[in-house]
């Protein structure tokens, strides 16, 4: 995905799904908003107002806090240029201009190369094990460790599950169609991608669809079928591959000015907490479910080709994204701390997924 | 697994993991909970108190609750036997005797046979396509309906992921070989195993130890790596196998007196829901982080050997699986009307899943 500056969707989609609250009957010990004075917090994001699936989070997120907390901390959610651009998320929340984001790690490694690791990397962590790594893995703790000298506490905050491979105008048979090949995707996948002799190109979002179909860019990833049927890309592109080995499992961010939150009661505390892991399951479920139909529609109503990288291809990839990763972390005390953990953390779940889900997703093929 | 009563367990684990909360300073708008008299809960389980994994779920909702609310819900936690047998909870909760309660629905099958679909069944969605289904696929809708003659409100309250295929004394080669095989083996998948010959039969598991080393049963299912290796199967069966076909992502289930709910202040009911929500995803946390210690040690220092089911016994017990659960669903409307709606979702998502997930999974074999 790699979601950049100013795109066009600003969608009004406020699906609620659930996490909705039902209203209830008062009750004697029921606190009574208008007696205190409340919170308010400003929280920005990196996608435009309401962006399906990834801005919803946030949204949610605001929405339960206010709930749970009747009303005495209250969260205004802000797209992307509408306080500040997309990727000054972090230093307003590190320097106490907003008190909350909602972003992606990957965004911040020119600052913080090891905080790559928290959102995806290639051929890395899925979903589950990201979730499971971060909360009891130790994953956790190192990111706090990372971002703790910027102010900020960072909390999981969604996951898009393993993404789509993208969208290509040309046909990957061997490593040999990779060479030459301009594709727009950014981070460490595009390192990859230049290792193995293509041109990675880095493109805002809403560019995507014309730059696609004048022939400007070869390929694109983006997200899954759900954001990617609504962007149009099927209309620009001949192949839709699989799967997403640059991002497979990718997590977002909330982003929390650390003294703001020292200084809430301990209630609101666990509300802010809470509500974050609320919406971190929350994003993955909607995702799931929403790329149904939007892969069937794409399918049916689209006639998209569905396409799968050739194993060799994969395989080339898989070594390739190992020597870059490697390298890179060797460039980096935080980051070597934080590969040598990741590394240990994947050895030893791989070992048991083999196992037990992925040996019942092998059967189910 | 299909936890019975009495279970020997009742390990001092307190595992706090994730969700703990920091203590905060104290601010302006903090709620004292001596103002206001704190409602009381009880909470009775199917499980020994403090039982690693599932039964740290509802510690774990209890203090998040007692957090969020600042203490103006108290939800007090009852092991099986405590107030009363593990059985017994969904009862009580319908009742009123109690507040809530901690289980999994399979366990109602007697009294609501489609609550079956909402614990596992056998070749059934994985731990996050039921999380998917519950929350944005319409699952929980339905979940509630069958729930509300009885005044409960169900809540999804953990999932343990995939479990393992279970201890084998008898080496399995072909279905031939489950001709005869006795085996602890509860509800529908047991239900597979007679239709293939076999002997299912119902043990609680503090049973299962003596009983495998007696030679009265011939295999056992229980959860996985974690929860198998305190149990001590592995000194009483030769081989484990993989995968647990009979239990592919088993939600556990919160039940909530409905009037008792609906009598709550609107703050608390979504503390209530938020809390369990967060609960749901953290179970599966830490079950997938504990399983890769307890794996090591059962192949290091046990040296346990670790089966796959052959291709043809898993297609086999595939199709018999699918024969029963269609057959039972025939037989009661509601079920019936449950298991349309799992198998439409279950049709849908494993498309998505077999060019996402399941595509990447099987890459990593």
């Amino acid at each position: 995905m790699r979601f950049l500056l100013g795109m066009l969707f600003t969608l009004l989609v406020s699906l609620l799904g659930g996490c909705q609250q039902e209203s209830g009957d008062t009750h004697t010990s029921v606190v009574n908003a208008t007696e205190v004075k409340p919170i308010e917090w400003k929280l920005v994001t990196s996608w435009p107002k309401n962006f399906p699936g990834l801005g919803m989070a946030p949204e949610r997120f605001a929405q339960l806090v206010t709930q749970m907390s009747n009303g005495r901390l209250k969260i205004k959610v802000y797209g992307a240029g509408e306080l500040m651009p997309a990727f000054e998320v972090f230093d307003a929340v590190s320097q106490g201009t907003v008190q909350m984001g909602h972003s992606a790690a990957y965004y911040w490694k020119g600052k913080v190369p090891a905080a790559q690791f928290f959102s995806s990397i290639p051929f890395g962590l899925n979903a589950q094990e990201m979730n499971s790594w971060l909360t009891y893995g130790g994953g956790m703790d190192l990111w706090q460790e990372l971002y703790q000298p910027f102010g900020i506490m960072p909390l999981a905050g969604g996951n898009t599950g393993v993404q789509m491979g993208g969208w290509f105008n040309k046909e990957i048979n061997s490593m040999a169609d990779l060479k030459g090949l301009k594709m727009r995707l950014p981070g460490l996948g595009g390192e990859v991608l230049k290792k193995a002799g293509g041109v990675p190109v880095t493109l805002p979002g809403r560019e995507l669809y014309t730059a696609l179909q004048t022939g400007a860019i070869d390929a694109t990833e983006w997200v899954g079928p759900f954001n990617d049927l609504a962007f149009g890309l099927h209309k620009a592109a001949k192949f839709y591959y699989y799967p997403g080995w640059h991002e497979p499992g990718t997590t977002l961010e909330f982003l929390v000015n650390q003294k703001v939150f020292n200084a809430l009661p301990a209630d609101l505390q666990a509300i802010v907490k809470v509500a974050a892991k609320a919406v971190n399951q929350d994003m993955l479920d909607e995702y799931t479910t929403r790329h149904i139909a939007a892969l069937e529609s794409l399918v049916n109503d689209h006639g998209v080709i569905i396409k799968p990288f050739p194993d060799e291809v994969m395989a080339t990839l898989a070594v390739l994204s190992k020597q870059v990763i490697a390298e890179q972390s060797k460039q980096n005390a935080a980051m070597k701390k934080v590969y040598d953990a990741y590394v240990d953390y994947e050895a030893g779940v791989r070992k048991y997924h083999l196992i037990s889900e992925d040996a019942y997703s092998r059967f189910r093929q």
